[in-house]
């Protein structure tokens, strides 16, 4: 297919990529910082513009990969009644686009996306239509980029966008922490890392409630204790520590 | 070396296979449980007991790898005075077998061992120990099953085994409340897989600092209400969302 990437972002980045190794034609990069969206379109040997007026207007699909609050505005710009206009946001409905076009639709890609990558993760792709021909055509484009195509309208979407938050952002904030935590006490963060890559490679096979171990699981209250102490100078890590410890225990 | 493995668990086996296919000789297992030792000593080649007063006495080393709590009274019954006798705990001093010989110590995988798993994870192995002759046994018998071994008196392994507790326990437990969530709300767990992976596999090459993303981070209010608002139900979940977004945005 013929595509205009709106966005010179991570998700730009990565389903450019993804996108022009599946053998689809990246017509136009459109970006509002002129220098970001010729470098994408550079990588992605097409050409780009941050002119509105001078969007091409014989893609067969639109993407808007901006960020959330950008979306709406975008699609006042682009009026494009007989093309398919799409974003790729976990949290924002698809009908910020019925203005734009009467072939809407989503494209998410449930995955954390990052530009400086040197791989192309695997990445599921829910998506979600204003009709089936539309829907049809996401389909064949999510295939493929992905072996993963699921279906969800956009209550779905926010629900599995929440537990990606906490699967992502607030798994690698606990990462955050505890690096700082190693850090402040001289103790080597890179011993841990084995450890993460544990924790995640289990669950690819056997359910986390299967795996759960640890003082909390245990209600081992002496080494609770024990590590309670260590954490007087560590609010942030003391109350999440209190509070999932908690939650631990009313799961067993 | 030759090793008597006290103990039949999650570490009792890894380590034993571990130390198994390093070349050393189990020479014996002990179990309380006669049963899980028998298992254990034909899995491993060896004979087993669960008499403390045929404990062979002719061992290099005497490993512990039993529950926090066991390890005194395993101390109590073990005098082996020219032996090398190490724990394998995280959050338990090695004070606690000075009673059992004068060459004591401890050997402690920084890992989440499951005997089920059908591979050796890498695991960072942490040693101490009473004295300079132990602690070079403990590194050498160390080295012989991981890439890394690092020093860490009783306080250093105490704030690791708390560091650990975050990485593994707290993230699984999230992993736990997520997939219940996915079930109840009719969503497909498997989806979540590949960020998970992703999650893990990027924090081994990027500090979790240049990572973190999401809404919590961008301080995007009206997601942040979109998804309070799904967790009305879950009060688990919104309890850690509330205090996980609030500590992301201080760290910002």
């Amino acid at each position: 297919m013929d595509i205009v990437i709106i966005g010179t972002g991570n998700t730009a980045t990565i389903l450019g990529r993804k996108l022009n190794a599946a053998g689809h034609r990246i017509i136009q990069i459109f970006g509002r910082d002129a220098k970001a969206a010729s470098e994408l379109a550079y990588e992605l040997n097409t050409e780009s513009t941050n002119y509105w007026s001078v969007v091409n207007r014989n893609a067969h699909v639109y993407l808007l990969a901006v960020s959330d609050i950008a979306i709406e505005e975008v699609a006042k710009e682009l009026k494009l009644p007989y093309k398919v206009v799409v974003h790729t946001a976990g949290a924002v409905s698809k009908e910020i686009l019925k203005e734009s076009s009467n072939h809407y639709g989503v494209l998410y890609p449930l995955q954390s996306l990052k530009k400086e990558s040197s791989y192309l993760p695997e990445t599921p792709i829910l998506i979600d239509a204003s009709d089936n021909d539309t829907l049809m055509i996401l389909e064949i484009l999510g295939k493929s980029i992905s072996d993963t195509i699921s279906l969800a309208n956009d209550a779905q979407r926010l629900k599995l966008h929440l537990a990606a938050v906490f699967c992502n952002n607030f798994v690698n904030h606990m990462y955050v922490l505890i690096e700082e935590y190693c850090q402040k006490e001289g103790l080597d963060f890179q011993l841990l890392l084995p450890l993460i890559q544990e924790t995640a490679q289990r669950i690819q096979t056997i359910p986390p409630a299967k795996s759960q171990t640890g003082p909390a699981k245990r209600r081992d209250t002496a080494t609770i204790e024990k590590h309670l102490a260590l954490m007087e100078s560590y609010p942030d890590l003391k109350s999440i520590y209190q509070l999932l410890t908690k939650s631990i225990q009313q799961h067993n």
